[in-house]
């Protein structure tokens, strides 16, 4: 199904080269924080600089508003019969607060093939990767029209991203949707993702006095929130098997075929690998085939902070007045999140109806199944441009604004990413690569191709 | 057994309220805080004014240096066959970072009777009270001699009071020993401790990984040390019911009378008073005698802050590489701090072998039947001086330096404080005032009086 000579995209790819590294060094530069109230100004500039990237490769663009942070929108038409793809990226960015960063994370290093910066691998490396693919795409009159989606709060749960869909799914009126930002299980194995977690947060608060307390003069007497939150979180779920307590939780996972297993259990993944990648030291499995159950068919519960009381060195003997846990639960398809959060927050009530609970956050999971002609289309392209088989994986984290495009699109969705484990998503001195980016644009430009003649 | 005549006693009170109110005023404005190491040299100042202020009354004193901060002992001699008291103070202070303070603490200030400032209470007015009865008694040669055993480590656990004991021992030579350094029911109800609480106190360390972990992408198969440090909290104790859960943790408890509970429930101790009191919106009991037990004579277990993970603001969806719990137990009589600390530990290590477990200090229970000649004369020089008549309690808190001196010097030890539930000890705006004070001088001149003449 491809026509194009591997040769002609090869020196295509090799002569922007210099573009591409000097593209990506100024959109790293512009510190598009979307979890930071006053970098507000930076996403401005950082969705200026991305309609300015559409508008140099051909393409119509423009800020599309929403009471949040804008969208950046653009198209690069073909024909109005051509097939339509629209292209998910996000712009924004995680902060870079690690102590570990060896080098000022807003301003791009280049090292050996290697990009360092903040926002390199996640998500702006891809973006320009699939950016220069359409750009190949339209110089050489491949037939499909290019609809770009390119969000600035997908770090912080995508929260208006439901509003840009509402006012631009009619113009948008794709036939498929390419979304690139997601993880290879490793540099030698690609990966195509079709099932995403989804995600609840929540906080709970109690509080039973109004200071600190001395615990040798009301000790025993004066309640402790602390003991109490500790047991709310010991009811809701075993931290030692990780399996989650809250009666009906578990009633809507999707059951998974012995081949849908098989063929995840063939991706690569491989637990000591993912334990250094993770800098984890101990794991509550070492079996592989449990590992890939836990991180991507089961749902789980997670503490990420428990705030109240003393913090200090050593001890100080206080009963506090309040205590409040931080925590999410991850959902697999088929769960539903306002379900979840009904179950979880009823439960969490009947123990200790004296808390108070506060939602922070919800994400659909996303299924598709990995078969048909656009998951075909992917294996074929990733092959054409990496050289290798991808394998079919699911992802354990969340992205928003894939189901909420599923919902509102209601088209087929490809999860090709090109970040590796040693990126460090998220992390300290993340990185994106020549080798990702090159092999990148090739399979896009496959990927392109392929589609531009589904249902042709 | 009283001879002097009261008028006499109440004309030098009235002719001393200057000095007290200078002398405390001078004891204030030394910070002498003693958790903070950068204060050495103000517990120093603090304890050459001590030595200054027991030779202005025609006592021989000196610093006893330790390992760590000094303690002033002076001694007021009779005869050598008279009998001999030791008193026991603390001029160590806690720290002032309360946000509620309405004033410098560290400058006495006087409104009404009161004297605020931090230490005021505890333990430099009490202090001060006796130091003036036993001007008095000097004065008026009852025949008693005084040993003054000033502490500067008890806000810490009486670290080095050991050492001090050790090597004044046979010196200190007392048939009997006052402390005041407890805290009344209420204005109109003086209390005589009989029992005080003892501590055993622990850090619980569980690291699981390196650095944060992002939850979607390692969540399930990764552990999560906070997860895992609740269900230790919650496995060692019920936070509803305060129940201790760790096997044989009340063995030693030691039984009460019913005599004993009664005379106690008479003690006037109020349930509303007491979480007015301590500020607490809420409490495992409403009801007195239940109350009661739950903070005199039963032990507890009391986690005070768990560190690890996200404090900020919402949630971060993170698996933190580590968590620790603060906590501390408090013992009753005849508890014994090393098995406790011995159950606890192996309890802990046997649900969960990877925490490590570090000891944070260790005070004994004390208990001295409320019974005998010097409980006796305690509670008539009480009703002498503040014409009411004296409960026998127990006290919630711990005293490092009771047990030591019970350990160590082998006599009856009698408890008697003049702080009130409203100076608010270890809190803002911590105050003593006269009324406390001059009734105190007033008890502790027939308290000397009276012990001048037990088993004469």
């Amino acid at each position: 199904m491809t026509s194009i000579p591997t040769k002609k995209i090869d020196s295509y790819i090799k002569s922007i080269k210099p573009d591409f590294e000097e593209m990506l060094a100024r959109m790293v530069e512009i510190p598009t924080i979307s979890n930071d109230p006053n970098r507000r100004q930076d996403i401005e500039r950082g969705a200026d600089l991305a309609v300015e990237y559409l508008v140099s490769i051909g393409a119509k663009a423009e800020k599309v508003t929403t009471r949040g942070n804008p969208v950046v929108y653009g198209q690069i038409m073909a024909g109005k019969d051509d097939p339509t793809i629209a292209v998910y990226n996000h712009l924004d960015v995680q902060p870079a607060l690690e102590p570990g960063w060896k080098q000022e994370p807003f301003k791009l290093q280049k090292i050996e093939g290697r990009y360092i910066g903040r926002g390199a691998t996640d998500d702006k490396g891809p973006a320009l990767s699939i950016l220069l693919a359409s750009r190949f795409a339209a110089e050489n009159r491949i037939p499909v029209n290019i609809k770009f989606i390119w969000e600035f709060e997908e770090e912080i749960g995508s929260p208006h991203f439901e509003e840009f869909l509402l006012k631009k799914k009619k113009e948008i009126d794709a036939d498929s949707i390419l979304v690139s930002d997601t993880i290879w299980l490793s540099r030698g194995r690609p990966a195509i993702s079709y099932a995403v977690r989804g995600l609840v947060g929540a906080r709970v608060i109690l509080k039973t006095g109004m200071q600190d307390a001395h615990s040798g003069l009301t000790g025993g007497a004066a309640r402790n929130p602390l003991g109490e939150i500790c047991q709310i979180i010991s009811s809701c779920y075993d931290a030692k098997t990780g399996m989650v307590l809250i009666p009906g939780f578990y009633d809507d996972v999707r059951p998974y075929s012995k081949e849908e297993f098989a063929s995840v259990l063939e991706s690569g993944f491989d637990v000591k690998r993912f334990k250094r990648a993770h800098n984890l030291i101990s794991m509550r499995t070492r079996d592989r085939a449990e590992a890939i159950k836990r991180i991507w068919f089961s749902p789980t519960f997670e503490p990420h902070g428990i705030v109240g009381g003393y913090s200090g060195d050593g001890i100080k003997t206080v009963v506090p007045p309040y205590a409040e846990a931080k925590i999410s639960m991850r959902l697999v398809p088929d769960q539903d999140t306002r379900k979840i959060f009904r179950l979880f927050s009823g439960f969490v009530k009947k123990i200790n109806p004296d808390c108070s609970i506060i939602r922070e956050g919800m994400l659909d999971p996303y299924y598709c199944r990995p078969e048909g002609p656009y998951p075909d289309a992917a294996k074929r392209a990733v092959y054409l441009g990496f050289g290798r088989e991808a394998a079919f994986v699911r992802e354990g984290g969340s992205i928003g604004a894939v189901s909420k495009m599923q919902k509102h699109l209601g088209v087929p969705i490809i999860l090709l990413g090109l970040s590796l484990p040693e990126h460090a998503y998220h992390g300290p001195n993340e990185y994106f690569d020549w080798g990702q980016a090159s092999g990148g644009i090739r399979t896009f430009i496959r990927y392109l191709e392929e589609v531009s003649v589904i249902g042709a």
